[in-house]
Order: C-alpha cells, then sequence, then structure tokens
C-alpha cells in the first residue's frame, strides 16, 4: 500500500505539472471575467463567468454541466457519477461571484487583470473564491490518471453559486427546489483557507448567525429635554440599557436560555487550539483592536471560534449631528446579531431573545423586533471518518500534519447542511494574508496547487475509506 | 392707600383701554418683519427689527436707544433713569427676533401677516417673544399716567436679542462687553409664560443645562463580527453601558457628585406644586409620551422644574442602514444634556460626569468627551422682597391669586444673572395653548393686555416696597 500510494503521489504530481501551465491560464481567463454580483452594472459579466464555467466543466469531463437561474445571479450546476452505484455523493460548494475592486482602491495592478509575482497569483476572486473552486477542475483530472479511471471514484457534483458576495439571497430557495439533484452524502466547501503558509489545517465548523433590529418607540415625535426630561421614558435610554444587558460580568451573554444544549468544545479540541501557533499580539492587529476582552474561560480562539457571541452592529436615536439638540428622541434602534454554535436552533435563540427584551421593556416604550433569515451552525466532529479523509488527503500534499481549526463566520454552506441533512466539510488553501474583500487580493500558486493535489487525493480516498450512509 | 390703589387701578385700566388700539397696531407692524434669526435670508430683517424697536421705545419715551451689534444679529439696548438717584435699577430681557415659519407648516394665516380671530392675535412672535416684549412699553406708560410722574420710578433698562431662537450664541459675550452699561439690581425675563388661562403664576426658577459628547474608538475600523465578535470590545457596547449607567434603580442620576450640594426644594414650594390644578394624563398627552417615569420620591412637577436630570439626546455608531451589516463598529458616541437646579456648578457636574466616565471605560476603548458651554440655573426665593413686588403686580392686574412655577427649560437669562451678579425675576403672560415654535402661535388679548397692566403697576411697586441692593 505505501509503494501504491507513493506512485500515486508520483503521477498526481507529474500531471499536475505537466498541466500547471494551461490549468493558470485558464484560471487567469476566468479572472479576467469582473463577475461582481453586488454591482448591477456586472450583471452580463456574472452570467458570463457561469457559462464559462459551466462549459470548463463539460471540457473537464463531467458530462452533466447545468446553469441555474435564480431571480439575482446563476449558479453552475456540474455533475460525474462514478462507475460503482454503491460509490458515496459529495456535493462540492464554491462561488463565482467576486467582490468589487477598483484599481483606484488601492491595487498594484488592475485587480481583473492576473498576474504572477513572486509566486502569487494576483487578482479579484483569485483566492474567494474562483481559485478554490477552480482547483477542483485539475484535482479530478489527476484523480482519474494515478487511478487509471475513466470517472471519479464518487459521485461528484459541483454546486457555484453567483451570490454569495452579495449575502446569497436566493441559496436557500435554489438548494430546496433543486434538493434531489443536490442529494449528497457530504458537502465540501472549498470557500474558506487554512491556518498558515506553513501549517495546513481542516476547518470543522462554522458559527451560525441569528440577526435581529430593535425599534424603540417613545413620544411621538421628539420632544424638549428641559420641558418634558426627567419625567418621561426615553427611548434611547431604553435601547442602551438593553444593550448594557447583553452581557454579564463575566461577559457571558445574559439572555435566558442563550446556552441551552450547546455542543461544548472537547479536551481535545481546547487542546487541539492551544496548540496553534497563535500570537495574540498579531492577532490584534489583524482586528485593528487595542484589547482582546471575551467570555469568562476561554480563549480567543475558542471566543471566535467554539462560543456563540451576542454583538450591537449598529444602534442610532435622536440627534447625531454637529452640536447639540435638547431633545429625548421620539424613537432609537439597535441591530443585534448572535453568532450562534452546534446545538443553539436559530427558532429557540430568536424566542429567548424576544422573551428577554419584552421583559425589559419600560412602561411607556413601544418596541418593535424584526429577524432576519438566520443561519444555523455546522460542526463535524473531529472523528467524523470523512473529515479523516480530508485530513489524510491534505496530509499527503502538504506533507506535514494537518491541524484543526474552525471559523467564526457563518455562510451559506449552512443551508445546504439544513436542507440535504449531511455533513459539511471544508477544503480550503487560502491563507489571512490573501486579502479577501481588499485591494491586492492574491493566491499562493504553491497552495493552490497543494489544493489541486488535495482534491487529486480525496476522492479516493473518500470512496475507499468512508462508510457513508446507506 | 386702598383709596389710591383703586384709583390706581383706575387710571392704568383707562390708559390701556384708550391706546390699546394704536399698540396692537404697532404690535402688528412688528410681527410683520419675519426676524428670522436662524435662517440666513432673514439677516436683514433681523436688522430692521432691531432698528423699529429701536425707533419705537424712543418714542415711547427712552431717552437712550442703541442697536448693539454682535457677530451675529443685534441686540437692542434702552434705558430710561429715574428721578430719584436712589431708585432701584431694573433690567428687562427678552428677544426680537423669532422663530421660523412657513405658511404651509400648518398655518391657518399667514405667520407674517398678524390677525385677530376670536380674541386672540395670531403672528410668529405673538408670544415668543414680541408680545411680551411689547406689553412693557405701554407699561410704562400707563405707569407714568397713574403716578403722573415724568420718568419710571425705577432706572428702567431693557435689553432685547435678536439670538435667542439661534441659541444665543454671542449673547454672553455681549452682557460681559457692556456689563457696565447693564448693571442693575435685577432682571425681569419676559420670555415665558404662566399656569393657564385663568392661573396667573410667577416662575421662581430655570434649570440650568450642561451637555456633552462622548466618542468611543474601538478597532480602527468597522472589522467583521465573525472573526472577531465576541473577542474584543465593541464601542457602540460601551456607549450604551455608559447611558445604562447614567441612573440608578431610583431614576437617580448614579454619577457620584452630582447632587452635591443642591437647593432641595422647601416643604412650602413642594406644596405650592402640589396644589396648582395639573391634569398628568393632559400633560402627558402634551408631552406626547405614554408614561410617566422619573426620580423617585418625586412628582412629575417637581421632576421638571425642580429636580436635575441626565437625559440622552442622542446616540449612534455602527450600521444604522436598512438590513444588517455584521460588524464591530469602529466608533460610537452619545450626546448627552444634564439640566441642572440651583446649587449645582457646571464646572463641578464636568468633573463628575468626566471621572465617572473615565471610571467606567473598558479595556480597549478610548474615550473623548466634549463639553458645549455651560448654563446656570436660576433661583429666586419665594420670599425675595422684589419677587414679592412681582407677585403684588401681577395679582392687581388679574384679580385673583398669583401661584408659582418653575420652568425646566434653561435660557440666556442665567447669563445676566452670572455675569451682572443680580437676581433674575420672570414676568409673562403666554400659556401653554400659545403654540412657541409651532403652527398658529399666537398670543391671548386679554392676557397681553394684563400684562400691560402687570408691568404698568410693578415700577412703582418695586421703587417702594424693594430695599434693594446699596
Amino acid at each position: 500500500m505505501s509503494q501504491s500510494v507513493d506512485s500515486a503521489v508520483s503521477v498526481v504530481r507529474t500531471h499536475i505539472e505537466q498541466h500547471r501551465a494551461a490549468f493558470l491560464d485558464d484560471l487567469a481567463e476566468w479572472l479576467r471575467i469582473p463577475s461582481v454580483s453586488a454591482q448591477p452594472d456586472h450583471e452580463a459579466d456574472v452570467r458570463r463567468s457561469a457559462d464559462w464555467l459551466a462549459a470548463k466543466l463539460k471540457e473537464t469531463g463531467f458530462p452533466t454541466t447545468e446553469v441555474w437561474g435564480t431571480p439575482g445571479a446563476p449558479a453552475v450546476f456540474a455533475e460525474w457519477p462514478a462507475e460503482a452505484p454503491e460509490a458515496p455523493t459529495v456535493l462540492v460548494y464554491g462561488h463565482h461571484d467576486v467582490q468589487p475592486a477598483a484599481r483606484e482602491d488601492g491595487w498594484d495592478s488592475d485587480p481583473f487583470e492576473p498576474v504572477v509575482r513572486e509566486n502569487r497569483l494576483y487578482a479579484r476572486g483569485a483566492a474567494d473564491d474562483k481559485g478554490q473552486v477552480f482547483f477542483h477542475t485539475l484535482g479530478v483530472r489527476a484523480h482519474l490518471a494515478a487511478t487509471g479511471r475513466t470517472a471519479p471514484a464518487v459521485n461528484l457534483k459541483l454546486l457555484i453559486e453567483g451570490e454569495e458576495e452579495s449575502g446569497s439571497p436566493h441559496f436557500r430557495a435554489l438548494v430546496e427546489a433543486h434538493a434531489g439533484r443536490l442529494a449528497a452524502d457530504a458537502v465540501i466547501v472549498s470557500d474558506t483557507g487554512m491556518w498558515a503558509e506553513d501549517t495546513p489545517t481542516v476547518c470543522t465548523g462554522m458559527r451560525g448567525l441569528a440577526e435581529c433590529e430593535i425599534q424603540f418607540h417613545g413620544p411621538d415625535q421628539d420632544i424638549h429635554s428641559g420641558a418634558f426630561g426627567g419625567a418621561v421614558p426615553n427611548p434611547a435610554t431604553a435601547a442602551a440599557r438593553l444593550v448594557a444587558a447583553l452581557h454579564d460580568e463575566h461577559a457571558r451573554v445574559a439572555i435566558p436560555g442563550f446556552y441551552d444544549g450547546i455542543v461544548e468544545l472537547t479536551d481535545q479540541e481546547r487542546e487541539l487550539f492551544a496548540g496553534l501557533p497563535f500570537d495574540e499580539e498579531q492577532w490584534l492587529r489583524t482586528a485593528k483592536s487595542y484589547a482582546t476582552q471575551g467570555e469568562a474561560g476561554h480563549t480567543t480562539l475558542e471566543r471566535i471560534w467554539a462560543r456563540p457571541t451576542a454583538e450591537v452592529n449598529g444602534i442610532g436615536g435622536g440627534y447625531q449631528g454637529p452640536g447639540s439638540k435638547t431633545i429625548i428622541p421620539s424613537s432609537a434602534m439597535v441591530k443585534l446579531s448572535f453568532r450562534l454554535v452546534a446545538g443553539q436552533d436559530p427558532d429557540r435563540v430568536e424566542q429567548a431573545v424576544r422573551a428577554w427584551a419584552a421583559d425589559r421593556l419600560p412602561a411607556g416604550i413601544r418596541q418593535e423586533i424584526t429577524f432576519a433569515a438566520a443561519t444555523r451552525p455546522c460542526l463535524t466532529p473531529l472523528d467524523h471518518p470523512a473529515l479523516q479523509c480530508v485530513v489524510r488527503a491534505m496530509g499527503r500534499a502538504f506533507e506535514r500534519p494537518v491541524r484543526f481549526t474552525r471559523t467564526g463566520g457563518s455562510g451559506p454552506a449552512a443551508d445546504l447542511q439544513d436542507v440535504l441533512g449531511v455533513p459539511v466539510l471544508f477544503l480550503g488553501i487560502s491563507v489571512p494574508s490573501d486579502g479577501w474583500h481588499a485591494p491586492n487580493e492574491k493566491v499562493e500558486l504553491d497552495l493552490l496547487l497543494k489544493g489541486v493535489e488535495t482534491s487529486a487525493y480525496l476522492w479516493g480516498d473518500l470512496a475507499e475509506n468512508w462508510r457513508h450512509a446507506p
């Protein structure tokens, strides 16, 4: 087996070396399409990007490639069945739309004219997410080359959406509408990153998100703070008091029931987090912040990856212009967001927030709470067999031990988990310096090719070692 | 004495009756000048209003009338010395500028074309404040007619400013620059009102005002609440917590030292307030509010007139647009105002607020506090002899018992108290229904003429009964 592994590695690497130039040329062609989903001017470009990808996947060998329309930007679906009918089915998720970018934002070169400098490919979308979608194309070809197959070892499906950078407004509906076609045993998300250039990692979970706006209505109009001050309730004070009551003195969220049912970190996970080479000073600089603070009894990494939070995203009420205006404002509002971890149900969190806010409502103030659509948390246990396949494939490609992270953010992949009812795994090779959403976005070419290589090893490993759901 | 009083009343009333038509015609002419100090378009009108008043005061008999320039709108000064050199000196304060007004704001007639309907004179400035300044012109003439004098019984000075509706930005400097000319034994402010049409009242105090803006700086820019949420301090949370800490559970201001040295209400004042015909439901409708709330142990009238307050006039931070934005904001701010009562020193209050805010500053948040220029509180004790003269003059005019109020607002009259170092008394005949700053501002003609009559009785009473400062 060791012999066949080595030989497989050798074939994969040779295949990648032989096709590297064409692969990069193709990627550059795709990156030249400014598929900015948030800007109506680029609507045609986003459609062009979808068509380009569908054609390229067809060329790669996928027998089925389709462009799926939405009320917004289109998604690309591709499917390549395995020869063995009992093979597991894997759905790869990514997106082909990109963040806005303009040379004058601080780019050293045209964001839509890819260029390689010092073994890095600079372009909008290089890492987020075209590069990380595209490594699967050469990956699956290398997989076939190394195994002598004519079809992948797994039933391989791709769903590459076109609205991720606009908040994926139609994604859940799209997944629900096509749930049958998308049915899979696991989802592989290639839209994240790893800890550092020299530290390959697998992300095992993503926080969920519940968001609300609370309006506080006091007097029917702004009233004079001299004539009425001190004698009627002030809605801005009510808003502030509710925000102040969000956390207790240990920086724990003080909403009754908020933590009910959450999956606590295991000792093993806490040790693995603690073992990562984490420089808190450096992290603070990235956060552009001047102190760490958070839930007592937890480290910074635990706080951002594995603990639920309550944050004020916006607060407003009364006079905010220059100088002063002696009023009691008629209304105030706060926008709150809650990051959720495994075991938390957004509906139960919403009920808990509503009950807590209603309970603290002062007499004479009217409250209106609006919740946006929530995103559920994802978490794959460390010992999940499919996760072990990802770790093994990545370890073979990088020839280093693979460590574990989570991500504090929230994403549409959770909709795939919900609707399809299957675990979500993360395979990403981007690094923090890649500049997502920033000027001079890039991808490290060595890491991009390690992504190709990991993809090449993964499908065989999954078919061989993962006893998927019957 | 009773005989001479009766005869004086009779002469005063006859004089007023004889000159009423001309008085109202003159006032209407003044009201036609749209002296809106807040609108640069009306700069010439404000100057014209000052010139008109100076000329009218000259015609009334004031030997000295001057228009005093400021960096903004001009004030009018007039002086009429008493014959007796030992007579007390009284300075009347009012303003000749008015609030903005436009027919389309909801006026039933042109705001600058005075009209009498149902014995009410409708025009912008009818009550606030041209009508209440102007009643002194006929008042002093009636005083002379009733006493056979050729000059008032007191040294009478008038200072009628032109920027009150713009916040009196240059008033204090003006008073300081002319302190010698303005020297007086008491100030009479005719820019307030009385309790109700059938309840003549004298206001005995005005709250002071300290205002600040507190900026809270967190991350150097808005940061992602998923990537960093729960692990760094949020400046909007810091702002909200400070606001929430403003009051204790008894709705008392919780800033250490805030209440130090305040002059408490006497039992007599509390009884007098409690004896006013106060309909709290009606008051709430005026406040356009849905509940009363305030410092424990005090009534609504005590809370708005005689207790210091802390109110949030504005709060803001982070994303306030439609929908949501998952950020930890870079900064937040609150605008606070504190109404002050006698015994509170704005400088000490500022120090107390700064110390309290600094004490509660979370690690990693930077705070900047800016205080605006403060206004001191005014309070005249109920037994002050000059106050008794005002009460007596008003009682003779209205033929009803005169009761006592205070005002919750704050005004530039406090600068006269500070700079000249003399008590401030209030003589006003406006009523709550007069619509200050609102469409269809009016003055009740009967009350306006009672103002004339009160002014006619006051100067003799002050000269006779008030042993002023030597």
